[in-house]
C-alpha cells in the first residue's frame, strides 16, 4: 500500500508515555527532537498511561505494534526508576527501533519481534548536556531518538548488550489464569472514554466455536459480537479492538453502571450447552 | 494568502472523534494512516466530543468548516452504530472530502457544501484486512482517508449512491425554537475549558440592531460584546467564537457559578425599549 | 547537532495556550495556520494552562525556552483581556519570534532574550477578515504566525513600538521571598500527572553546597537528588526538571497524600549543621 504522490520519507517517531497532557513535558520532548531532526514527524500513541503502570504501557505497546509504520522510531517512557541505575535501552528489530528504560516497558518488543541489536544509551553526544534527575524522557530518550531519526546508526548510541543479556532484560506482563479449559480469570485493565471496561483476557484464550459468559458479581453476560447484539442500555461483553474481552453498555457507560474499575476481577466461564 | 517559501503540498487529514485522549485509539489511527501515506499531516480538530453525541459532532464540524484547508481529507467519527448495517460514507465536495458513518455526523457537509460525489466505502483494498467490530475509525476510515490523501480517486473507495439517496442521507441538527420574533429557546451545548457555556442559539437569529437578554432562572443578562463590558466576576452573554450565544463570567467560571450544564435550557428575550 | 538526512527545513510553530483540549479551539487555530502555510509543523507545548493564569504561562514558557528550535515561531495565548484594548504583540529576538497579548505572558522573552524588534499586529492583511471578540488566538495570532512561518518579514505585521516602550511592556513573574539567606518562601505552582507538586522556588536560590529542608506543616523534608533516595511511599523534595523545587512521593501521589495544591505556601529552611 504505497503512496504514489509521495516525494520524501520523513522519519516517524512514535511516543508513548505516562507524562499526561496537562503540562509541558511532551512539548519539551518534541522541541528537543525537532531541534535535532527538523523533519521528524510524531505519532502520540498516548501520554495518558496511569502513572508508572509499566504493565499497562507494555500491553498498549504490544497491541499497537501491528499498526506502526515499519521503519518508525518508538519512544516508550513509563519510568518509575528514573534517576536510579536502571539502564536506558535502545533495541533494534527488523522493523522498528525502540527506546525505553529497562523495566519491562519493552517486553512485547523482546517477546514478539526479531531483535537484531540491544544497546544501552551511554554516548554523551546523543544526550542533552545538562540533565535532570527526573526527566530522562527529555534529556536522554528524546535526543537519542532524534539522532536515530536523522540517520544515526544505533551503534553510535552506546555499548551493546551481549545476546544472552538482551534475552534476560526485564519483562512485565499481565496475568490471566486458565483453569481446566473452562474458566479464565483476569481483571479490568483500564476504562476508556466511553466507560468501556477493557480487560486483560486475550481472546485467543477463547475457542470461538464455544460459548462463553462473563461472570461479574450476580450478573452473567454472554460474549457477543457488537453493541447492536443487545438492547439499549444493556450490558454486554465482546471482543474489543485490543483483542481482549471488553465489557460495555450499549449507548451507555459500563464503568458508571457497574462498580467495576481498573483492577476489578473478571471471570469468564465456558457455557455448558 | 499563499506561501512563497513552500516547496511541497503535503496532504492534510483533519480528525474529529469522540475517542478521547486517555487511550491509544487516535494514535492507532495515525499509525495506520502514516503507514499508508507517509507524508500526510494531521489536524486534531477534537477527540473529546461527548461519547456518541452525534449532534454535537455535527455542530462542531459545521463551525470549523470555514477554517479548514481547502483540499483537506476530513475524518469525522462519532459512531454509536459501529458494527451494525449503518454505511461508512465518503462524500466529495468542491472543497474537501469527508469520511464518516451515515448517522448525521456529516449533516453540515450535505447541507452547506456543494456535494459532487457520495459513496459507501466497500472496497476491501482500502480497509485493513483484519477488522474489529467496534473500531472502524482505525480499520475502515483511517486507511480509506490515507489512500485518498495519497492521491487515490474517491471512485475507488466503493459504490456510488445515486444523487437522490445522497440527498436523503441521515441528518441530525440542534433545535432552537423562535416564538413571535421575540423569544428564542435553545440549550447549553457544552462547557469549555474556561467554564463558558456555549449554547445552541445561532446569533443569525438575532437582529443586531435590537437588544436581547438571556433569561436564566431569576437572572437576566444583556447580550454584550465582550468580557470587558461587565465587571470582574459578573455574568455576561455575548456572541461567542462559534457564532452562537455564550454565557460566561468575566475572569471566572460560569459553569461553576450557575447550575447550568450541557442540556440546560436557555431563553433569549427581545428587550422592549 | 544537525541532521544529515534532512532535505528541507519546514517552519516550526510552537503553541502554548489555556484553551484546553476538550474542544475545537486549538484545532481551529491549526486549520487556519495550515490554510496559510501548508508546510508548517506544530509543537503543542501545552494547552492546559489553568484558565487565564498568565504568570504560570510565563513560567512554563521561560522554562521551555532552552529547548525550542532556534528559528521557531512561538504563539503564547493566555488572554483574559481579549476584546479589550490590550495590544497583540510580535517580538523578534535573535532566536525565535514570539506572538502573544501584552499582558505579561511574554515576560521571559523580554527579560532573557535579545529582543531585536517589537511590534503590534495591526495589518488587516495578516488577520482573518471576520473576527470574533473572544478568540484572537484563531483570528489574529494564528494567521500572523502562519505568515511569519511562510517567510513574511515581521515588519509587515504592524507598527513598531519604540525601544523604550518595548522595554516597558507588561511583565508578570512569580514571587519568592528570601530572608537572611536561610529561608526561602514560595508556593505550589501546579500539580503534574504524577501528583508531583511543582513549586515556584528556583533552585538557583539554593547553594548546592548547603543542605536545605522543606518545611510543610509539621513535616520536614530534606532536599534530595531523586526518587530513589527515599523509601517507597515516602515524601521527598528535589530539584525538578523545571529547575525549581518539587515535592513528590516515591511511587505515589504527593497531591493526594498531602493537602497541598496550587497556591499552597512552601518554605525552605537552610539546615544548620
Amino acid at each position: 500500500m504505497s503512496c504514489n504522490r509521495e516525494q520524501q520519507r520523513d522519519p516517524v517517531i512514535v511516543l508513548m508515555t505516562d507524562f499526561g497532557l496537562e503540562n509541558t513535558y511532551t512539548g519539551q520532548m518534541k522541541a528537543v527532537m525537532l531541534s535535532i531532526c527538523r523533519n521528524a514527524r510524531f505519532i502520540d500513541l498516548t501520554h495518558s498511561i496511569a502513572p508508572q503502570h509499566v504493565e499497562l504501557g507494555a500491553f498498549l505497546l504490544e497491541r499497537a505494534l501491528p499498526y506502526l509504520p515499519a521503519d518508525a522510531i518508538v519512544v516508550a517512557v513509563v519510568d518509575p526508576g528514573v534517576g536510579t541505575q536502571r539502564k536506558p535501552l535502545a533495541i533494534e528489530t527488523d522493523r522498528q527501533i525502540f527506546l525505553g528504560p529497562d523495566n519491562g516497558i519493552l517486553t512485547p518488543v523482546l517477546d514478539s519481534l526479531n531483535v537484531t541489536s540491544c544497546r544501552t544509551i551511554t554516548n554523551p553526544a546523543v544526550q542533552l548536556p545538562k540533565q535532570s534527575a527526573t526527566f530522562h524522557g527529555r534529556d536522554i530518550f528524546s535526543p537519542a531518538a532524534a539522532h536515530l531519526a536523522c540517520g544515526m546508526d544505533i551503534q553510535q548510541l552506546g555499548e551493546p548488550l551481549d545476546p544472552v543479556r538482551c534475552v534476560t532484560l526485564q519483562r512485565k506482563t499481565l496475568s490471566t489464569t486458565t483453569t481446566g479449559g473452562t474458566v479464565i480469570e483476569g481483571s479490568v485493565l483500564f476504562t476508556d472514554h466511553f466507560g468501556n471496561l477493557v480487560t486483560t483476557i486475550d481472546t485467543t484464550l477463547l475457542d470461538p466455536a464455544e460459548a462463553w459468559v462473563v461472570e461479574s458479581g450476580t450478573t452473567t453476560l454472554p460474549v457477543v459480537k457488537t453493541y447492536a447484539d443487545v438492547g439499549q442500555g444493556e450490558l454486554l461483553a465482546y471482543v474489543g479492538s485490543f483483542g481482549t474481552v471488553e465489557i460495555a453498555v450499549r449507548d451507555g457507560n459500563a464503568a458508571k453502571l457497574t462498580s467495576m474499575r481498573e483492577g476489578s476481577p473478571v471471570r469468564l466461564q465456558k457455557k455448558t450447552v
